[in-house]
């Protein structure tokens, strides 16, 4: 096996773990219960998108939602792993987007369908350049926002979240074993709502990390 | 990037695709409506168990059913596959067990939950040996049995299929793009019920291929 470069994790990684729900606020704007355990659902690799492509709106969605999120980079792989210890199992971090088709998760949701129409689909996982884990240093205090058009839509801390970083590492790893380049989603603060071809989403980490991206139509 | 070899596909694919309800008679034992469209959920690749290591219960789950299923290894990518040109992007065939904690999915069924705890768990996709394309000249017509303890549990063949190989591999396309080493789980004849701590199954295609795994508990 040649080496991989783990700043590059999404040319090879093979999982993306996402955490829903994991904002009260958030969870609350959805008129979601606050959960006892994490919810955990998939997106794919195939999923992942650089800055300098658009997210590309599913032709079966009419209601594409931004959802800004810190994402967790694993650089060592296990099973089972404590809390205590679920730190030294990162490498680093990213900014991600999960892109939802709200309206089709929704539709899931009432028929009792899994989510991966809304969910997983091709661009649904913008990603910032990756973030090496000592430019965070506490990982509990990380403020993200997302402007749609320069308007401020979500800002929130990871502070509020739910279930922490190293909570959530164990608890996935207890169920779903960790490799090398899996990226953990770690959920979003409220301030979710639809996005429109063309418009421009930006977001970041102050003094850490920003990121564009255009929305376009899938093409057909 | 080393060459890849594709007859071991579950050491370096990244996705497994897994379309639900698509043998009529499956779909109504457990009481669901005929889909319109493919009811599509994932697994990631460290649910992959290959023969010599056991089938283990998640300890959330006391109703862990087997459901065997041909799986479709994908041997070149493409988005947007027609369903003329989908075959040409097969590289062979698996018999895959899509183990399936029944408990945990109604479940999430009933509160609209993703299914990932219920499919996505460690070792929830045994798998044979690779089975080259040329093995099974027509995917349409293969006949797939599962023995529990040598007692016939399922039996099925693939023209009883909803939703055909080149439907799938094309509709999915369209969603998730396709890459090589990804496997497809084209779902389950009817027969699935739950498996024991010690049980023994017992899975085949006649003069093609077969597969022993044991049933354990996870320790802890
Ligand atoms: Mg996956
Ligand atoms: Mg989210
Ligand atoms: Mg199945």
């Amino acid at each position: 096996m040649t080496t991989r470069n783990v700043s590059r994790f999404w040319e090879w990684g093979k999982k993306i773990i996402c955490v829903g729900r994991n904002y009260a606020d958030h969870a609350k704007e959805l008129m979601n219960a606050i959960p006892k355990d994490p919810v955990l659902f998939l997106k794919t690799p195939s999923a992942y998108l650089t800055e300098g492509s658009p997210i590309l709106i599913p032709k079966y969605s009419n209601n594409l939602h931004h959802e800004i999120e810190l994402g967790v980079v694993i650089g060592k792989g296990g099973t089972s792993i404590s809390q205590s210890s679920a730190m030294d199992h990162v490498a680093g971090y990213a900014l991600c987007l999960d892109m939802t088709a709200r309206d089709i998760q929704d539709d899931c949701k009432s028929k009792g369908l899994p989510w991966t129409l809304a969910k997983a689909f091709d661009t649904s996982c913008p990603i910032s350049e990756f973030i090496p884990k000592e430019k965070i240093p506490d990982p509990g205090n990380v403020k993200i926002w997302l402007k749609v058009n320069d308007q401020m839509r979500q800002h929130g801390c990871t502070s509020e979240m739910i279930f922490s970083i190293p909570f959530l590492i164990s608890y996935i790893s207890e169920i779903i074993s960790l490799e090398e380049g899996d990226l953990i989603l770690t959920g979003t603060p409220k301030g979710v709502s639809a996005v429109q071809v063309h418009d421009e989403l930006h977001a970041g980490i102050d003094d850490v990390v920003s990121m564009t991206f255009k929305v376009d139509k899938l093409k057909q």
